[in-house]
């Protein structure tokens, strides 16, 4: 079965922290697996505090709902549908890029959260990781 | 390395709340150092009981963004980056004035958070301590 | 009505970090009033991280029970009366030396709670605070 | 200043995780700074879920005392000093092995939390990353 190994997912960390390097944007970098629980951590040395938290819970988010965090935005909005999902209690739930789940033949093997920089910055972190697991062992 | 020392972190409290007294507005205010852990906190004898968990919570604020809360309110809101931030599972995070970081040389040291009046007296009150900051030894 | 006011509960914690310096024990020291809600907290340079939560806990304890926490020690051994009372939800019950409530005229006015040293230690730096306590006007 | 630098607590990690694949111990590995925030995590595929939040609160225990979690098990039995600390809700205090604090020149600069073996194998492997840090770039 596909899945987020640690080797895996060390792989992923290293690419998105490179990444990251690369933009000039301090970041930390989450994986989770399928079950939403956390594989691997990585935190810059300048990258702000608030990033830890809300790396994890891009991934949480990414991994419980299968889609990129940046996506949820438009329906959490006020008179959105689903409005009030984001800011309650049922999950960390984050409604801004950084988030995605990472997908092998159709199916979720696990989620990359990042934060530090813009959603924006975050996002493209994120989607380095999505790039580069089609080339790292399982 | 220049950091929030006990000595200084009572300095700076004591410039906060005489400048909460002089302008009328019981206060609490937290000083928290770069880590966003506790070093001082008092509250006025008049302050109302929120005051205790929301200064405490604009200082974690303040210290995990690196920005001042006050900022903080424009990118949260509907359709704004970073709306469903706030009120999250991700952290305490509050976006409303009166959570100010406390750099030194560039490099965050720590934080203030103030609460108890309005968002602009509470932010006032918390620019006293950063005003206070090159005065007091570290 | 007697009470824990903020100029108070400032040279009660002054007195207590002082009695700490001199007997080397570096630690944080927490004043609550009589609704057991924070008024004054500071923390030494070199006290432990543990000790921020531990002296509230503590504080909260002495208040919360109108007894010396260091009196609580036997009271929750397994097989007696209150065996269950710490380290349950029921609120952060610390049952070792450093917290006294602060009594005037029979009164419960607040509480003192002081960590970061052995429980003797904090038991004496929080005394320090409790003798200080007629000393200091209301 | 000594750190816990990225790179520094990624090598103790690898260290870590290497250590455990040696012994046979599917691990979580955790690495905290001196504030006790999340600075690098792994988990091993075997690793039980467990040892996630048990290898993190394990970090923060020896962060948050400054001692190695193994030390700390005599304390908090029933009768000894510090009864109620563990279980208690001042924080999430693991006392038993695989938590230690990383020392630099006297100077807590983090700590390394194992958890998903015995308490005894989950020290070893701690160990095996503080026996790593002298050998890794600040």
């Amino acid at each position: 079965m596909a899945c987020v190994s640690y080797e895996r997912a060390c792989a992923l960390t290293r690419a998105a922290m490179r990444h990251a390097e690369e933009i000039g944007s301090p970041s930390s970098v989450t994986i989770v697996d399928e079950g939403r629980n956390l594989v691997a951590f990585a935190r810059h040395d300048d990258a702000i505090l608030a990033s830890i938290d809300v790396s994890q819970a891009k991934a949480y988010t990414a991994a419980s709902l299968q889609m990129a965090t940046a996506d949820l935005a438009e329906h959490v909005q006020p008179g959105a549908g689903l409005y009030g999902l984001s800011g309650g209690q049922a999950g960390p739930f984050v409604p801004f890029g950084g988030g995605r789940p990472l997908m092998v033949d159709g199916a979720m093997v696990g989620a990359v959260g990042v934060s530090g920089g813009t959603p924006d910055q975050d996002d493209e972190i994120a989607r380095a990781a999505v790039d580069a697991l089609p080339e790292v062992p399982a």
